[in-house]
């Protein structure tokens, strides 16, 4: 599948970037993102390879290894360069931002909402259902792909959650990131296991039952 | 793989089965079961072929497609028996049983450390995943799935906690099926995505923080 193109030649790792070849790497990074992305949703992670990569994107798997050490870290990558774009589609400015108005409830349900896009999202969906299918049986991959793309946004609502202790708004024994899994888990078992409907009322409706319980106040 | 045993022509599907064959029958029907669960939890799921069950258990192929349409019914039907035999091994005399002694948080916290057991049993840990991984992806197999295997357990604790609403331990105007999910959907993706550890300790906080609500009281 693979081979090697001319541009390969063009391009030697050591050389100084000059502002025309500069563009074409960033051409080349989006191609080979946009083929891992696409590959690994059509036939699985186990059966997408480097050399399938580089051949969907035109590249020459040099150009791959030349950035990236393996189809894992190609993927990680192309994940978060999606992510990022979502953002920036979704109007927002920094990926990793969780509002703080002050509000808890009406900061969660903003954020969950955006996840409840993002994972409707087509773009998305069939390259995230391979990744996460695959880090159920490999368990290093689960792990490298949890730490890498899920623990970050994790760390926002562990940050947000600090901030509602301190303005006295969550209990103080409370582990903000065992308290973030009553509407992050919900939504991602929804979502991984065809459990129930994915919707904003759902999710607002997570957000309500964590903050206030189901037992009578 | 398949091959045909004699066993198969001593035993047409429409003879009225005698004692010995019933025997017979039962010891086949538990070697497929599991033969279909190892070679999920080793293969994976869509490498799993009826073929590949009957060379393992040792029967012809026929044998199988006596009992069971597709690999899926085989599968189906094993991870039903192996949860039967696992609640057996605990002491439970019926699988389908959620206690109500009146104190919700004990008896959910009861269960839950079942499905912990549950969770890390070896038996249980390779196919269960196997399976997982394909629903993700093969949203059909998810669906089939999760409403055979996953969903008679959820009923079970939306009928406790409806019980524990006619009690006023509940607010009234909480979905039960939704309710559910703040215990259940965070131990089920520490476990599918590896976002955390598993313990009795942890299971019995979501059932505080559920209950409780993560806002000051």
């Amino acid at each position: 599948m693979a081979t090697q193109t001319p541009s390969d030649k063009k391009t030697p790792p050591d050389k100084k970037a000059a502002p025309d070849s500069t563009r074409r790497s960033e051409r080349s990074r989006h191609a080979i993102y946009d083929a891992a992305l696409s590959l690994v949703g059509e036939i699985g992670y186990p059966r997408t390879t480097i050399e399938g990569i580089a051949a969907r994107a035109g590249v020459g798997k040099q150009t791959i290894y030349r950035w990236w050490g393996s189809k894992a870290e190609v993927l990680l990558e192309a994940f978060l360069d999606l992510g990022e774009q979502a953002a920036r589609d979704a109007g927002g400015t920094d990926v990793y931002a969780l509002p703080d108005t002050g509000d808890l409830a009406a900061d969660l349900k903003h954020v969950l909402r955006l996840t409840v896009d993002q994972l409707t999202d087509p773009r998305f969906e069939a390259p995230s259902r391979a990744l996460a299918a695959e880090g159920v049986v490999n368990e290093q991959v689960g792990r490298k792909f949890t730490e890498q793309l899920l623990m970050p946004n994790l760390r926002l609502y562990v940050d947000r959650v600090r901030a509602a202790q301190e303005a006295g708004q969550v209990r103080q024994e409370i582990d903000p990131r065992i308290a973030l899994e009553l509407w992050v888990s919900p939504l991602a078992q929804r979502w991984l296991q065809f459990t129930g409907p994915i919707s904003y009322e759902y999710t607002d409706t997570l957000v309500d039952y964590a903050l206030y319980g189901i037992a009578p106040r």
